[in-house]
């Protein structure tokens, strides 16, 4: 298996993750060439210096590939695993960058034996899509999970490691199914609570033209990645459905615990609550 | 009644709300004096060039004032308010930085007649508090919510709206009542919410050490505001108890139907809602 700068890297959608990416990537690899729907996707990704080398056919993208990433929303990567994997190279490391697992290297699972999978799951992102928004900087300093399957060798998980760190970002191998447990969590839930209190505010301050002059900065903070890419978020809690309804159960427990406490008023419980909180979310961000 | 530029305006409270101000009215106004409970305060104040004098000394600190902020959380306010009152000069403006108006401004409405009060409440804040972390340029570009009384003059109310500007405010004349409803979905929720978020982490995720290496800025920021101060949340709930209950209860409503667009999982139907829903965000913060 080659080493990263003598490979040729193709990346399978160049909206932010993947147009992101190629920027991070090129000058790092021998080539980088971007696979687009869109002839105008590939004009903007050449023309913003995302890519060595783009096209719109997929067979002509990742046929001389050394490495193949998906960056596509994560029901259309698996099926575009099986469209690809024919074309591939023999050994030819096949990536991802889809947030939900589990599903995914099942589909990996089933790929013939001259490729070599491995999901990937970059932990950044903007409210913002398309190659217009790419920013090659998004990846530097965050964790890019990898969530090998047995049959990865050791070599095509060393050169998906040095892809992440080529980008700046620190990889970390994670079992699918515990980074699809813990990113409900930390990454879907968060969504689907900003879009309810997006959705409550529309339901009944938004009436008030001076609620959008008094909205401060929680607000703002609390609601972000309520304007995260649609596509993406239907593909992901339609993909990690199990694991979301679980965290949103314990989570509406823990909100209905609060509205317990704002019920009773009584002053030393919700300080001592509060307080643990406020403790714990500083012990998460120091 | 006296500009600003001739008033000496004294602030009750050297926390990162009334530390901030003072640091921002300094050398707008005739004078700024500070009063904290502490000496120690005091004196970070004075190095840190946010007031012109300090005291310990609740009398000597108002006793000259023009304008007097109380920069305290909200229920030591509505104590400090009847306190202060009939040491104050004629005419004498006494305005306060609380979160929640309605109860202030029925303990305002008490006051001799001497004095002219004005509710005031600035959207802004940060995750820290005390002295140390006071940064005049907080109130810049911050909507500044004023709440006058019938018996609040048009001089006393305009001297509210000078110091607002003075301070790189906009402010902005509400009724007390609806300041509380509006502020109860826009700025109190979303720390309930976050606050919700850290504790459902706590009770799940955060056993697995990975979890705090793969968390993202999406729970990052949605979880931000339960850093807030627990004194100054802990007065705000039991102050503004029914429109925060109400807020939760519409909420909670958004997010069951959410839960139930989850599981129902269809592909259609989530694409419309959540496309509702980023459109909104968008609106709200174009």
């Amino acid at each position: 298996m080659k080493r990263l700068t003598d490979a040729q890297v193709t990346i399978v959608g160049l909206g932010l993750m993947g147009g992101s990416l190629a920027g991070a990537l090129r000058g790092q690899c021998w080539a980088v060439v971007g696979v687009a729907r869109r002839a105008e996707t590939i004009e903007t990704a050449l023309a913003r210096g995302l890519i060595d080398r783009g096209t719109t056919d997929l067979a002509d993208g990742v046929r001389e590939a050394d490495v193949v990433v998906l960056a596509t929303p994560v029901r259309v990567i698996m099926r575009q695993l099986h469209e690809i994997a024919p074309l591939l190279p023999e050994g030819c490391l096949l990536m991802d960058l889809g947030s939900t697992k589990s599903q995914i290297v099942a589909e990996m699972a089933r790929l013939p034996d001259h490729v070599q999978p491995l999901g990937g799951h970059p932990m950044c992102g903007k409210e913002v899509s398309g190659v217009e928004a790419a920013d090659p900087a998004i990846y530097r300093g965050c964790t890019f999970i990898l969530t090998p399957l047995p049959r990865t060798s050791e070599a095509a998980l060393a050169l998906g490691r040095e892809l992440a760190e080529a980008v700046g970002a620190s990889p970390l191998v994670l079992e699918a199914e515990r980074q699809d447990f813990l990113v409900a969590t930390v990454s879907h839930l968060p969504y689907l609570l900003a879009c309810a209190l997006v959705a409550t505010a529309d339901a009944t301050t938004s009436a008030d033209p001076a609620a959008w002059e008094i909205v401060a900065g929680g607000f703002r903070d609390t609601s972000r990645v309520a304007g995260s890419d649609v596509t993406m978020m239907v593909d992901i809690l339609l993909t990690n459905r199990a694991e979301i309804l679980k965290a949103l159960d314990v989570y509406q427990a823990q909100l209905r615990s609060l509205t317990r406490l704002v019920e009773a008023g009584d002053e030393e419980e919700m300080r001592d609550v509060l307080s643990t909180i406020r403790a714990k979310r500083k012990e998460m961000f120091p």
